[in-house]
């Protein structure tokens, strides 16, 4: 239970990350610490809930992750702490752990939840403006030192749920959407290899172009071909070999994805 | 004293700072390394002055804080390594620790200065370019190794100060100025919580505008308000509720804020 | 050998940079990781190439480079790793270890390499997308643990190199290129420091203009000056004191440099 992760939109200025960084040191000098992103869009919640579900699975069983997009910050909205079933997380209750809650209920997991009520376990002053100094750090650095997680806060049973986007079942297939955009301009949709299935035939209509069939890498068409295909984490996604598809297509996160299945 | 941190205007390319890490760790293996920002505007002083003064203090004691905002590597400005209290610091003695040796003054802490000026202590060649991986970088490891900080160079007493902006009391309260910006937006000054006190009526004025009256947290507003508040270093500070006071004023480094209290 | 780096053109969003953090700690929790860059230009393997020479000798013997940096990521390219002297590498078999092969046999090092080509050593699971998740950094962690590169894969002796640009002798001195250009707008070739020798005299011509003499370091001229240098890895390089050559100068990788001795 050594590892701790990070993860914020606090941007590549990197200062604030550093304070967290030292809060977590000062009271677990033994942890490893990981980034796994400071560069989702400000306040942008949901991209961080998805970060979250595709990067936090592949850490070791008992790491920390922490967690701060956090608009409410200083509002009533509360600080929480979650055990599901290996891994800890710990942040805004403000649904960004809305995914890994999602995959936790798939999977059958334990999952147990807790209010961070307990100043005792904060840094003695507690800002309006930076939780993840005062609260969130020393949270996660107390959990990695073993303390139980409900020593730290009283138990509740209703995290905030972020209303994902889901494919919708349509006559000839799904529509989806865009729900990320990565730094390449490849197009992320949540719709799932499983939802594609072995279908003889796939068309993915977007910004009013139609991609025929699924390539299986980018290296099985030239340069400046629009492609699709199924990403590392088994979802649709939509490129341009060797370009930027969000450039090309000047697409949004948003915009209708729309698979005809035959 | 097994924790080394890095600050750096290298940029976010970061190759040069992969190299210092590699020199540190051949020389210490064993040691933590935590970045501070590798974003400081290139070679700007006061910056880095400032961020260090910021985030150092939340490291655990005995930390080895490597600093390199550097406009002078190669000409006659002295390397430097200090103590300060329980804390370590080395770099180039051009004004970059002004703010830390401010604060240790403050706190009445034991201050030792030496001119990293002893060879066998350094990289075998020294470029005129890269101090920070030829001097800085051995300096720091061999502290954080437990070399003591008088054997790396002789002592000295007057390290270089930057003239810090200090706010100036007016007839009706304070004029001061924003000293940094972060990628928020968000405009910082060097008016402490403690200057304005617990004046009942606050009016904060930038780029012609005026806010009444300082608020908690963000959350107190709707999306879009300009508002005045005490940040999480102490000092005043303007923001926009989800949004960029930098852009929205056109506010820039330098500009003047007024404070009127009653 | 428990020492890794990773270096990638993923981009500073960094979430598939933490994914390969995660599965290299879940196989090998002890390890020490340190980025070399994760801005390298999307899918640019000399740039790549480059860094890896510059940065990676720093590092202490044993340590294992893990590099992705991977246009052909799913086609037939060869997934390796590799032992060049004491250092391990592992990546695409695509150039993207030329430089360091390039030292390693200027150095008479010892070298092997071998084609990842058993299953046992990678994630159970292998996209066509993402090898360094699912057999680079599994690949990397298992050397890190103590793994013989042997048993990795299958011995090969050919490994693909790129064409380096090297400077052409010409009646006057020397013909080169651009071959870098980092985030300060300095222009980086591969001359190196005794291919010019002890020349009395040194005019360096770029971008129609022309620089006299070489010089020690920034400090030596007026901000604004256009100068050249030797660089901290010992090769010719072109800057503007405080500012940026590249800008200045509408400077681009490939561009002529052309040196004059006398």
């Amino acid at each position: 239970m050594r590892h701790i992760t990070l993860m914020t939109d606090f941007g590549l200025k990197y200062t604030a990350v550093a304070v967290m960084r030292g809060v977590i040191y000062n009271l677990a000098p033994d942890v490893v610490i990981s980034d796994i992103s400071h560069a989702i869009s400000p306040q942008n919640v949901m991209e961080g809930a998805l970060a979250l579900g595709w990067v936090t699975p592949y850490f070791p069983d008992g790491t920390v992750h922490i967690a701060v997009v956090d608009p409410g910050v200083g509002t009533q909205r509360r600080p929480m702490a979650a055990r599901l079933g290996r891994h800890y997380f710990v942040g805004p209750d403000n649904g960004l752990f809305s995914v890994v809650i999602e995959n936790a209920e798939k999977q059958g997991l334990k999952m147990e939840f807790v209010h961070l009520n307990r100043p005792q376990f904060w840094l003695p002053q507690v800002s309006t403006t930076f939780h993840g100094r005062d609260i969130f750090s020393p949270a996660g650095a107390h959990l990695a030192s073993g303390i139980p997680l409900e020593d730290l806060g009283d138990r509740f049973e209703d995290p905030v749920r972020l209303d994902m986007p889901r494919p919708r079942k349509t006559a000839s297939g799904w529509e989806t959407a865009i729900i990320n955009i990565d730094s390449f301009g490849n197009l992320y949709t949540p719709l799932h290899k499983d939802q594609i299935g072995s279908s003889r035939e796939v068309r993915v209509r977007v910004s009013g172009r139609e991609i025929n069939g699924l390539v299986k890498t980018f290296g099985e068409r030239p340069p400046g071909d629009l492609v699709a295909l199924i990403d590392a984490a088994d979802f649709l996604s939509i490129s341009i070999v060797n370009g930027s598809a969000a450039r090309e297509l000047n697409a949004h996160v948003g915009d209708t994805v729309e698979v005809i299945l035959s």
